[in-house]
């Protein structure tokens, strides 16, 4: 055994407080919690260990902790930045919440839910759902990622033009702190001046200041009326002037507006079998637009048509599609859910989650594609996202004679020039994915002196002896 | 001067920084920041700081710092709570952002205003209306209070149920910690998940953990209607179903539901010159219902038509009236918005600024009037507030017969009974009036534990010496 492995007495203590579905030793067991979903690290463990109560998960990191053994929390494993796989060194015992999934409370005249961390997102939507209500947070990886993750990462997502992001549907959360203490602050309560705001802070922090155990989240009412649309779009400024109309015409109905690229759209097309583009001829630019109302007869389709039609008179739309069914709705979402599979297929991509102010979308799309482009000719922008939120995920394809490893060896200067224009507008490096493993050395740049020193701060004061998630987030 | 004072060559250097207008030191010119609005706590200080520039409030800050000397931070203070007055001992520095309230900029494609932090609310709100938008904070000082102090107290207010409160308003902010460092985070972003979520810390703190001297704040579509009705209630049950109807039947567009008891509409009838209760008869219980929307045509005034008919045919609603103009609108508000002063004219009254989840409230309203009047036969429960989002003002007026003093002398004891069920009902003791120097004597029992302890871990790494705002908050 290597020296970095946590001390002889620590497993089977563990295994005794767990029992034996709580603690998972064999390699085989272990592996599937090592690696994360892009493949970028791949750790080891001694254990995994998933406790099925808050009281079990504040013993594991009691006991880790007064042995100084750092502790991974994790959910789905679908983290994007490397943010919840265990060291290479084997020092560190993940602590898995998969058992953690029960819905504890669901109120629909509060509109809160009360669910553990390790439910899916997915199951805490069909719970929202089957009681009318509507948990308004929705992501690729729903199917996966768990409420514990989601909420420690702060997910965006689609529709956070109109709810904003898993932070913004926090009222309570438990938490076990990482000297083991449990907070129980699963208060319901739409307005609450107690002293400082502590679920904003663990929100977010990915697993870093302790494991969010339980939440309390809002929920929103049903939708009632979906409208979908696809368009063709002479540039990304005539995109963000539809999107403006649109919010001016009924903000309250904008669930989703989406920014596909023409190269973007060519790849989707070529690569994924059964997509079809919706329109009479391709063009430089498209956008999906989502609407939907809780309101019964709120005359959205109306409305669409009248925004619609008003656009394509001007010229600000050049075509645009309404789906009539809900094949058609999932085939335009498909459209845009399929770029990431579309670029792999192509060939080595480049990715940044990059923001910018709303305002900014069409100047960022332009400034870092030429800068792109003149870096490496004939390289792909492959730029899609949630323009109405200011997220692009600005992806860069290689060219098409390229040999792939030669176009991933330049992946860091790509990236340097993208992330160049996202400063100039003001925007960040990370806008839904988070910080993780993959870009702490990116904080002391974008977010040092004052800011990176008072997060260090707390990190410290929370977490004296650095148990909770080593290594993310903070360089 | 007593030993208490700051060392003496602080007063000179502060003025040489903030210049003649920068610096009061007169008691005729310090004591109006002294007292607080309600009139609790009558304090004593040396000088009252007004930077103009965050780089000043930097250096008074840095300055007192090093000196150990105190600084209390000063908006409109306007604060229920006490939050914003120095000590007795003449120890503290009063620090007032009333020089620091330009409009750094506001951007309607953006939805977002940077502003400072000693700009009123309402001039907050004037210059988004300018711009075609709304900001949608609105509380009854909002003519006085200023944007930083309705931030570092996390205002809420009437359209809490819509719009959320003044945390939810908040992308990016500009404080000065308490070693006087800036930390310029004036982000315009929809999506930035780069480390900790400061901004939510601040929010809330009372400025017992910096200052925050600009903020950019997210704004709404302006409304285009608006209908505001008045009804007539046989319970708090009738008034919570009421609500939930309204908001299923468009819930975007419910943007205040006020609940207010017989027995203070009472008052504000009897002592407040003008108004008039715009229903054939008085009932037990009333809600004020203001629905809004940006859409234009949306059929708002149809909409609450026929929810209401709907209620009066079932019974839910004994009577109601629909405001058919401006004066009746405004006439509408008075008769909630005058309970405060009502109950002043009428006699001595405790206050209890409380909140449960929300479909709980009836359960508060009974069983806390229940609890005051086994307590005291004759006390008269002055219940209003904020139904939509559970925030209840749960005010007691004394007996007709008995000797205010006298009533006043038992006010913990009519508060620990309130309180005692809202505990019960897992609510909260301050549900938008905050901590200040009024309740921190509240938090261990309240908040003790993994809580507070984790609060005073934050309070000792950011502000170790205890300079900013001391004896506030936390005990």
């Amino acid at each position: 055994m290597p020296d970095t492995a946590p001390p002889q007495d620590l497993l089977p203590t563990l295994k005794a407080i767990l029992g034996p579905r709580g603690l998972l030793t064999e390699a085989a067991d272990t592996d599937p919690y090592c690696e994360d979903w892009r493949r970028l690290y791949r750790g080891r463990t001694p254990a995994v260990a998933r406790p099925a109560t808050a009281r079990e998960a504040s013993d594991v990191i009691r006991l880790c902790a007064a042995r100084g053994v750092g502790v991974v929390p994790q959910g789905g494993n679908t983290s994007m930045v490397g943010g919840a796989v265990p060291a290479e060194d084997g020092s560190q015992i993940v602590l898995s919440l998969a058992r953690m999934r029960a819905v504890r409370d669901l109120d629909p005249a509060d509109m809160t839910m009360t669910i553990e961390a390790g439910a899916t997102l997915k199951a805490a939507q069909d719970a929202a759902a089957e009681a009318g209500c509507l948990l308004p947070l929705s992501i690729s990886s729903e199917g996966t990622a768990t409420v514990g993750g989601v909420l420690s990462t702060n997910a965006g997502g689609n529709n956070t033009v109109r709810h904003g992001n898993a932070r913004d549907l926090v009222l309570g959360l438990e938490v076990v702190l990482p000297d083991g203490q449990v907070w129980n602050g699963l208060r319901r309560l739409r307005k609450d001046n107690t002293g400082y705001c502590l679920r904003q802070l663990f929100v977010g922090a990915e697993g870093t200041l302790g494991v969010i155990t339980a939440a309390v989240l809002k929920l929103a009412p049903r939708p009632r009326e979906i409208e979908i649309a696809f368009c063709a779009l002479p540039s990304p400024e005539a995109a963000l002037a539809l999107f403006a109309r649109l919010r001016q015409h009924d903000p309250a109905a904008v669930q989703a507006f989406e920014y596909m690229s023409g190269a973007g759209m060519e790849l989707v097309l070529k690569h994924i079998p059964g997509t079809v583009l919706p329109l009479s001829a391709p063009a430089g630019h498209y956008a999906l637009i989502e609407l939907a109302t809780p309101r019964p007869d709120a005359g959205l389709r109306a409305g669409l048509e009248a925004v619609l039609e008003a656009a394509l008179a001007d010229g600000t739309v050049l075509d645009a599609a309404i789906a009539e069914s809900d094949a058609q709705r999932a085939a335009i979402w498909r459209l845009r859910e399929e770029h990431a599979e579309a670029q792999k297929r192509e060939g080595a991509s480049v990715k940044n989650d990059v923001s910018v102010p709303v305002s900014r979308v069409p100047e960022l799309l332009r400034r870092a594609s030429e800068a792109c482009e003149a870096l490496m000719p004939g390289i792909r922008v492959v730029a899609f996202g949630h323009m109405g939120d200011g997220n692009i995920h600005f992806n860069l394809e290689q060219p098409e004679a390229m040999d792939p490893a030669a176009f991933l060896a330049r992946d860091h200067e790509i990236m340097d020039r993208v992330n160049e224009v996202v400063r100039e507008l003001d925007g960040s490096f990370s806008a839904e994915h988070g910080v993780g493993r993959l870009k702490p050395y990116m904080m002391p740049g974008w977010r040092g002196g004052a800011e990176l020193d008072t997060m260090q701060r707390i990190k410290r004061a929370l977490d004296p002896k650095g148990v909770m998630n080593p290594g993310k987030v903070l360089p």
